[in-house]
């Protein structure tokens, strides 16, 4: 394994030969005293030149020049050599609290920024751009410069939302059913183990380096659903928080925590937990203050309130804006945040009842609440109305709070993705879902989901379940890593595409590894990864009906698993037609949630996607799509297909063995897998098709064998 | 609660009140000095009399007559009074080890036995007949006996078979999934807690006490799944085995071991545990002396080898014979056995298969092994070849081994059968499975699968699962101890009727507490539990195709629960039919297993029985029943009679509420299972007919609402 040398883990997208380019120059880095992240910047540029021969001063005091990179801040100003000084003096004050400015002069390539979380960005930057942050591919080394031929013109890059986050499901027990981290497949917690902290922090600290790099700039460190011993991290355990926020503060990461509702009652000893009650509001006031005394720059609380048997103000009659309401009160002194989630829905519904939707839940419970939420409020929502599914519309609950900041919440723990044993890059999932547009073409369609989480006023953000476990490869799957790489590159620039996102991840986590030409690998990687989520969605449910997994753990087929269940997850086939009809005609009326045009082409069944019309649609089995195919021809058609192209994904990978392209266990690692995630795809094949052969009765059109 | 005054617990059919008519006699107990079990006959009536105002003499010693009641082993002669001296000189060495004689003559009660076992089941017998066995209801008092009117001739009392067994699936340690006890549906182990002993052993010998009162006479006490820490009980934890077989010693109770196969490599050290190994079969040998070292009456080992993950002989490409034999030899010496457990089969079984037939593993692998067994060796079989299904046909093994003693195994516990929750009264089901003739009128049908396991040279007894725990109604729902009462009751008599066991049981339990007219309440629980087998079998699976209950806790419905799974467990329903064909024409041969005239019954839709139509056939949904009914509207009226018939249980007992009939804490626990079970049974019904209206699109004759 290419390991790091503090932690022996694998490196992922940090390698040292990553920081070659960088490591092997004349760097000046002016502003490390600043705090925090600044320091950082200086810590990471003289371990590269300690490798590759490069030379680091910080200035202003003794060093002399001339330098091949300055990265400065802004306010440091006459200090700085030329051409930096210019630079800085017109960019000071423009960059904001995490933007930075690249530019290259005279064979001089600087980085500025207004803050030390701006310099920390920018020096991921440079790494990034390899040589080319120098000048090209093959090394302006600087001292041929000054011709100009190899110049960039000043470039600002500032994050596009203002909130890059990651949600750990971690538990300090070993839950009995979920384990030690709910929906890990990546070993147990960084964090946490048997009841305590896990001790090891340069791991932790890893970590916030990789996080970093790809731009993310909080983390909660507990599960959502917090149990026992989770809930005294608010109090007795303040000090083992405390030390997490440590290790995340060189990397300007900010540290929050998941609360329980009920802690008033559960560790202060109060009657009741009321967000309207008098007591309540001072015990969480002096929670907080408990909390900011010892980590003076924690984020906040994140709150799964009324939801699968989380306690909520509802049992005290109360809205869900009187209790983030209240939370928020408590923070606001300290300019910490409450990000509640709006993943409340009947969990104990009657299957018999078809009137009932899950789907309607969210928008339900929290529409009618827009404009009452305070301002350290981030009401945050899933992408879609159910659960992290492969194929989901927008929630509609994004368009219709337009006076609430609003977080989008991704998954990136694979819990219904193939749980880090399936190759599946969620990029384009995420990348269509950033710019799908909520109203259509109205307003040119200017207001993206990506805008409406970056307005500066109205936006909360991008919050995502991290897959990340004390899995030598962090990710269990070590392909797997490319999606907390692209959630972060994401969540800094939503347009990004996701291809090259996939590109940038080779170049960092592969190729500096490499003496020979990586485009063999690259090509493999490719054909792997780029079109993976699509194929995981043609060999599990069909046509945006979602679930059909098995109960519980979520992991392998079960048409039937959800069906009769009070979780309010159904498909409805029986042997004429299958999907769930949410029209407002005849169905549950959950079209009726979206704004136009979406309401009117989701309502109709001729014009509804065919990617999700059995998520709104009941049809029958010979409806006939747009792709020409009928729909129980589709699901013949997609499942052949899509565990055809699992077992080509593994063919990629055996190819690869071997060539010395990747390191040999690493290489074993993932085959194990792809060997998983063939067998399971040709399950979900066999189950999938049999299973509505035997419904519909209608043989396959080309007479494969179905089961 | 009634509580017995020494565990606090619940005293079953072994009220204090129950010995009344006892306790206030002048009674003989001759021969305790004899051993454990005579012994504890003194005890039990030292406690009745002292507690009804009657007086015990041990004889021969001093004591004066007369007495009511001569308890008294055949040996003691000459010492005895008369009429037992006359009757004792006839009867000795003929009543065998556990038998017993009962006569009353001249107004004096007599009860002999040739060996201490037989004079406490004696003891016992005389409790169940309460006034009657001293001249009737109203209380013949002997004073005025000598007239005749109330002699009872002399009757002998054996039991019919040898070993009467209950096995418990306790493990020392809570299995994460499993729990501590395995399919226990009644709290955790009376026997372990945390890894060790419970250390309750008044619990443990109060336990004892209410086997022996039906006749039990071997226990197992730890799961045949052997986990690491049980496999330990056969060497560094033998002290703790030894402390229960001391605590079951006094009632004539065995004490057995579930073992590991895999222990001479687990504990021993060895490279190998292949049974023809010689230094394997010496540490079996040294493992067993050491055994009865500590427990000079230990009953044998129980194994579950090669069975859904357990270790065994085809490890080692050994038969099971070998392995049954090398522990046998292991046991030889001291007098104990092996219970080789028959429940082989392949649980990675592919679904798509439709050639592999879980049922017929048991036959498949034993059958050809039948001669091949040690004497020493009981194969242990499970009434039915699939896994303790509400119904299921006989297994064809108990027909096929006639060379081989055969021990049959039940399941008091309800793992499938409403787990406790559900009143299912499995009296009349074990009755049928007893009296059912294996080939048919052949040999006039005396062979029947109790004659089978009765035969002395070739019975190896009856075995159950037992549903007992830590709950201080030992079995969680009250009723189920009826469960209990009745395996033990027909493992000593097979062809008792079950109805009239069940006011055996309630004329312990309940009436004794009675101060009114039991009448009502007699009425009431004959209601709810005479048909209660049928009533869960209407509203679950149908028509005998089993399972459709949920994966892994197998508790409510999930029709397709195991549908596509490795487990064998299978309907086939589609749109035009349902069942599985086990047929020789057409199906897996399954039928072939039989001897006539089964095998042709069995073979043919026409003259299968209703009941296990769908066990042995696919048939289309309008196949007509026996009954005039379809397939398919059978299943609707049968869902619809069965929930019915759970409400009208629940009814029935809620009139008890207040009358004084049973103890309020006792109602209160009844009535809140009958209210899962009604919620449940509903349930069962809804998702089942539901199900199969989806796929058939029939609808119920009735017009019934079906979801």
């Amino acid at each position: 394994m290419n390991g790091d040398v503090t932690t022996g883990v694998h490196a992922a997208w940090l390698p040292p030969e990553a920081f070659r380019a960088l490591g092997s120059r004349r760097v000046l880095v002016q502003g490390a005293e600043a705090g925090a992240p600044a320091g950082t910047v200086h810590e990471e540029v003289a371990r590269a030149c300690a490798a590759y021969g490069g030379r680091v001063g910080r200035g202003p005091g003794g060093e002399t020049g001339p330098y091949d990179l300055v990265l400065a801040l802004t306010g440091a100003g006459s200090a700085l050599p030329e051409p930096a000084r210019a630079q800085a003096r017109s960019a000071r004050g423009t960059l904001g609290d995490e933007g930075f400015l690249l530019a290259r002069r005279g064979g001089v390539t600087v980085v500025l920024a207004d803050a030390p979380a701006g310099l920390l960005y920018g020096l991921f930057h440079v790494v990034r751009l390899g040589e080319s942050a120098f000048g090209g591919e093959d090394g302006g080394d600087g001292k041929d410069g000054g011709d100009g031929k190899d110049d960039l013109p000043a470039a600002v890059h500032r994050p596009a939302l203002r909130t890059r986050m990651l949600d750990h499901w971690d538990n300090l027990d070993v839950h009995p059913v979920m384990g030690q981290v709910e929906r890990g497949y990546a070993g147990g917690s960084i964090f946490w183990r048997d009841g305590g902290p896990r001790g090891d922090l340069p791991r932790v600290r890893a970590y916030a380096r990789l996080l970093a790099a790809v731009g993310i700039n909080a983390v909660s460190v507990n599960n959502v659903n917090v149990h026992a011993a989770e809930t005294r991290l608010l109090t007795e355990r303040l000090g083992d928080v405390a030390d997490l926020a440590d290790a995340f503060r060189p990397y300007g990461i900010r540290l929050h925590l998941s609360v329980n509702f009920a802690s008033p009652v559960v560790l202060g000893g109060l009657p009741t937990a009321d967000p309207l009650d008098g007591d309540v509001r001072a015990w969480w006031g002096k929670a907080a203050a408990r909390v900011y005394e010892a980590i003076p720059d924690f984020g906040g609380f994140v709150v799964k309130a009324d939801s699968e048997g989380q306690p909520g103000p509802f049992t005290y009659g109360r809205s869900h804006a009187d209790g983030a309401n209240m939370l928020a009160e408590a923070l606001a002194p300290f300019g910490g945040e409450v990000h509640w989630r709006a993943f409340v829905y009947d969990h104990t519904q009657d299957w018999r009842d078809r009137s009932t939707d899950r789907a309607r839940a969210a928008y339900d419970h929290f529409a009618p609440l827009d404009g009452e939420f305070a301002a350290n409020v981030v009401l945050q929502v899933k992408h879609g109305p159910m659960d992290f599914q492969t194929r989901e519309p927008v929630s509609p609950v994004i368009a219709a709070m337009p006076a609430t900041r609003l977080a989008v919440e991704f998954q990136v723990t694979q819990e219904y993705t193939g749980q880090q044993r399936h190759v599946c890059y969620l990029g384009p999932m995420w990348s269509e879902i950033l710019g799908f547009q909520p109203w259509g073409g109205a307003d040119d369609g200017r207001r993206t989901v990506a805008a409406l989480v970056a307005d500066p006023a109205a936006g909360g953000g991008l919050v995502a379940v991290s897959n990340v476990g004390d899995d030598p490869y962090w990710t269990g799957h070590p392909l797997a890593q490319a999606n907390l790489y692209a959630f972060g590159r994401l969540a800094w620039a939503p347009h990004a595409d996701p291809v090259a996102l996939l590109d940038e991840w080779i170049d960092l986590t592969f190729v500096p590894l490499l003496s020979r030409d990586p485009a063999p690998l690259r090509r493999a990687l490719h054909a792997m990864m780029d079109g993976s989520w699509r194929t995981y969605e043609r060999y599990t449910a069909p046509l945006g009906v979602g679930f059909m997994v098995r109960p519980g753990h979520h992991y392998g087929p079960d048409v039937d698993g959800y069906e009769y269940t009070p979780w309010g997850t159904y498909h409805y086939a029986d042997r004429d037609g299958v999907g769930v009809d949410r029209t407002r005609a005849t169905g549950t009326g959950y079209t009726g949630q979206y704004p136009q045009p979406w309401s009117e082409v989701y309502e109709s069944q001729e014009r509804c996607p065919d990617e999700l019309l059995l998520f709104f649609h009941h049809v029958p089995y010979g409806h006939v799509l747009h792709s020409g195919a009928t729909v129980v021809q589709h699901i013949y058609d997609t499942h052949f297909a899509g565990a055809d192209e699992a077992a080509r994904t593994r063919s990629h990978w055996r190819e690869l063995a071997g060539a010395g392209l990747v390191d040999a266990a690493l290489h074993a690692r993932v085959l194990e897998r792809l060997d998983e995630q063939v067998r399971c795809a040709r399950e979900w094949r066999d189950q999938v098709n049999a299973y509505f052969l035997r419904k519909s009765g209608v043989p396959d059109a080309h007479g494969r064998h179905i089961p």
